[in-house]
């Protein structure tokens, strides 16, 4: 057990009576340390740079009200990419210019929304620059970029490598791209490109490499363009032996690049950076309860009540995610494969894990669970998406979305009449 | 384009325009011929075996009371996992009898609900036999064994070699389960076996094997079991190039096994049956629009309001699912991928997919759809849940779920009042 879930023990039993099994539970500190890391990161490059930097955080790893707020009084700022995830932004009290809507294939109407709540797009092909443009000609827009190559090797040439990836637009269609804004008139004031996903201290200069990747793209074929969006990749560790992200180190070399350009490019104003699993990762946690134990062929099996639909990152992406198990201590240690209540084969949350012998109604904690946990969870074998909550310092406890009861379920679902056949 | 999405063209761009883009779309008279091609099953062994056979529809695999309704009226019964799809059954106007609780790690509680609905349980583990036992002793119950082998080889003696799944109990520790049974007077009525996912035509013989290995361990250990549950496992072509199961040589082939075993095993009464997928899945389709057509690198994405959150298969289990565009008749044939509009890069439909040239707004039908696919659908990234309708022969149309609105989202969902730090 580490030091984190050793706080969450003695919450956890009465959360659970209170509020069902399986339970997302978050810790205010947690995520109030990861947002103030992004804006400590946020200031030291607008120091160093004398430019705007902004952090949009990426709705889409919790679009909870609750995170969404804490993530507000930090002062960062939001990015989204659907209508609902806009509309949660908005009723959460994030200015026009607070967010930014960074989507990928969507249709002329959802442009309409975004054009008609005046929220700055990032456009992501040719084909939606077309889409935006025949609509809305003479208007301001973000494009995607995708610089190809992520720091692969470590020759700044290869960046037109093929990376086969469905986002952004490649060195080779500028061209193009330029033609379609010109035709509509559109005023391309900003570069986004994102690097992928979660990296951690051994792949900071493979994330600069792909920064710098992106810069001299901007530099090469863009002018006058305003933002310049980084996107996001900060990471998180989930397995015990990986080390937190070294921020200090990040920023001191994202300092070194960022001068660099702005120094070359004059019209840049600003910098932006989507952090999204890095917010609220680490202060969530799932929790549930050990429904069987059993043992066949050799391997234990830990059955619980937390399923795939609860979490699917285990099963979708093979993820490892920590877990705790709060129970009598026993000495027997034993391995076993922690799995759920789905009647799927591959409904397993965690692979040949080192436990001490749990009992049945025993607490699993599974930790990381704050980001793409909830925001993924279906209703798959009618199983109920979990409740939410938030504890504080001080021990207080707030709701943030209730658990979903058979009422939810029946929403919007027809029973048909005895048909005449 | 095949004749049965042919069908669908003259439906498909008015039922967008009415219910929303995209839609689950599910043909009855499809949905009808594969209930009826199970209930011809049933009779025909039935009548070979003069034992009852009973078919029970998997309700994961799609829980829509309109599928359900067909499924009774086809004189089908079903089974369910979960309090939701049990209560869903229920008011499908399913009697207990015809109900079979089919599940994997639950808890105590959910135990009593499936006790006081008076429904049959198929318990998979000695812990859950010992959960059920301490509460309900002296009751009837089915448990389900694993024969540890799925016809892999030829020969039966390997049964006991290592299959590791979360699920059933294997032989090597069937005199615990008769221990734990007799301890709280639990009857065994009845044995489960599931031989794992969808088998087509070259998987008969494994099938069979399997089925003969399940059998084999019910005659050597089991006395007076009443009910054998041989569970699904019936597949139905993905691929183009996959034929339909022939279900006359499975029937064939099952009733010379099954009528040896009755011969030698006296107390059967009934054996039971639970395809899922085989049922709805190819009555379903999933219409959808082309936002987007981009060309980078030399691979061509075709961008489509169909995120993985709508159909997951594609992403999590890199399922193939065919691909129809509705759209005009281009000459240009290309290669493709099938992309979504969720900003992750493993958002896609369906993978070099040769295509005609579509156009911004064709409609796109993925096939298959019916089974595992509103069932597993989610709100991730804030997309909505499409609506779903029914189409009749004689042109009918009956909607089976609303679209999701913003009111679903926001429902449960607390937003913080201003903090006071």
């Amino acid at each position: 057990m580490n030091n984190k879930t050793e706080r969450l023990k003695e919450y956890a039993k009465m959360l659970i009576n209170k509020y069902g099994s399986p339970l997302y539970v978050y810790d205010y500190e947690m995520l109030k340390k990861r947002c103030e890391d992004m804006s400590k990161l946020q200031k030291q490059l607008e120091n160093a740079l004398a430019k705007k930097v902004r952090m949009h955080y990426s709705t889409k790893a919790n679009s909870n009200p609750y995170i969404l707020e804490t993530v507000k009084e930090a002062g960062l700022y939001v990015d989204c990419m659907s209508p609902v995830e806009l509309m949660i932004n908005k009723k959460c009290g994030f200015k026009n210019q607070e967010i930014l809507y960074v989507c990928n294939n969507i249709t002329a109407e959802e442009m309409k929304l975004v054009y008609e709540s005046k929220i700055l797009i990032c456009l992501d092909s040719i084909s939606q620059v077309d889409t935006w443009g025949k609509q809305f000609p003479g208007t301001k827009i973000m494009v995607r970029i995708n610089p190809g190559v992520v720091g692969v090797g470590h020759s700044e040439k290869v960046i037109t490598s093929g990376k086969l990836t469905k986002f952004g637009i490649t060195e080779e269609n500028f061209e193009e791209l330029f033609e379609v804004a010109k035709k509509y008139n559109l005023t391309i004031i900003g570069i986004h490109q994102h690097l992928g996903s979660l990296f951690l201290n051994d792949k900071i200069d493979n994330y600069i490499m792909g920064v710098k990747a992106g810069l001299n793209l901007i530099k090469k074929h863009f002018k006058n363009i305003k933002i310049v969006d980084l996107g996001g990749g900060f990471g998180v560790p989930y397995k015990p032996e990986e080390k937190p992200l070294n921020l200090d180190i990040v920023s001191e070399k994202l300092i070194k690049v960022l001068k660099e350009f702005v120094n070359e490019y004059q019209s840049v104003e600003e910098f932006k950076f989507e952090p999204g699993r890095y917010i609220p990762c680490e202060a969530g946690y799932l929790i549930g309860q050990v429904t069987a134990i059993k043992h066949e062929n050799g391997q234990y099996y830990i059955g619980t009540d937390i399923g795939m639909n609860q979490l699917v990152r285990p099963s979708m992406y093979d993820a490892y995610h920590e877990i705790t198990i709060f129970g009598t201590k026993s000495e027997e240690k034993i391995q076993a494969n922690i799995v759920g209540n789905i009647c799927e084969s591959g409904d397993i949350l965690g692979k040949n894990r080192t436990i001490t012998l749990p009992n049945i109604g025993d607490l699993v904690v599974v930790s990381n669970a704050g980001a793409y946990g909830s925001s993924m969870a279906s209703n798959y074998t009618g199983r109920l998406r979990p409740g939410e909550v938030m504890i504080y310092k001080d021990g207080r406890i707030e709701k943030m979305k209730d658990r979903e009861t058979e009422t939810n379920i029946l929403q919007g679902l027809y029973f048909p009449k005895k048909y005449k056949i």
